[in-house]
């Protein structure tokens, strides 16, 4: 199993989102996370969907995509030549005296505390998924209290792909 | 119109995506953005969903969700109460001279700058909605060449509410 990241830029309809998600669940394919936000033109969306298959299953998938006539632009987000982030929050519980100590791991992972309660704070950390889960792991589970993870996005480096309809 | 952001806990499922977002698209809400990511329990995955309309629309949709077989539990997020985010990836047009100047802005709005190319930077972002806004209103808009949006994702302040599922 393979994981890609599809960047796709889609018409901006009531219905895209329900045709994205839908052919990917009626086929079975592993999604991982789809995001979706407005780009700096309104009639385009830019979707981010991040699937795990094989090798056939990828192509299947992407000429799946090719072939729905809201999506305008395919992109694949390779490691190397892309930037990918996912935006994580999380309620742990801590009493003040635990604090401290998780103040300590949120600033090596360059997370920050946004909220705090006597008896819980909230950490906000931007990453890669791999980063995200790292930090999780660092956490006692049991003290997780609940989570809320965006999903991935991403933009390849550099100018040579830049699809101006975005603009 | 007033904003609404729906925080679901749904039953993780390949369909589940399609199903809240078809919902939407065929009785004509409008939405801003769902955003989806796995919980610390895999059974379960977490949807944030902001929409617009007025109170008798707002309260429908609530109706509507409830009636879903795959939401769990939901809550809605309000501001005083809530810790709301969104993560932006924008690539900026930048030359060596603008670089500064880019770094400057970044800078007051706490973005970081996660790639720097001959000719363009990218940026990452993350805020309130509004907040998000405001920095990409003081952007040139010709200088924007791309941008990517995870939508906005929450979590309520305190333990009050917390959902023990999602452990």
């Amino acid at each position: 199993m393979r994981k890609q990241v599809f960047s796709l830029l889609v018409d901006n309809t009531s219905g895209v989102l329900s045709r994205i998600a839908g052919l990917f669940s009626r086929r079975g394919y592993n999604i991982d996370s789809i995001t979706a936000g407005v780009t700096s033109d309104p009639r385009f969306t830019r979707m981010t969907v991040a699937v795990r298959g094989d090798k056939l299953i990828l192509e299947q998938i992407e000429n799946q995509l090719r072939k729905l006539q809201d999506v305008r632009h395919i992109e694949k987000l390779a490691d190397r030549d892309s930037v990918c982030r996912e935006l994580l929050l999380v309620k742990v519980r801590a009493k003040a005296e635990q604090r401290q100590n998780l103040i300590s791991v949120a600033d090596i992972f360059r997370a920050r505390i946004v909220d705090v309660e006597s008896d819980s704070v909230i950490i906000e950390m931007v990453g890669s998924q791999s980063k995200l889960e790292a930090f999780l792991n660092l956490l006692d589970r049991k003290d997780i209290l609940e989570m809320a993870r965006t999903g991935v996005t991403g933009l390849t480096r550099g100018t040579e792909d830049v699809q101006y309809m975005d603009q």
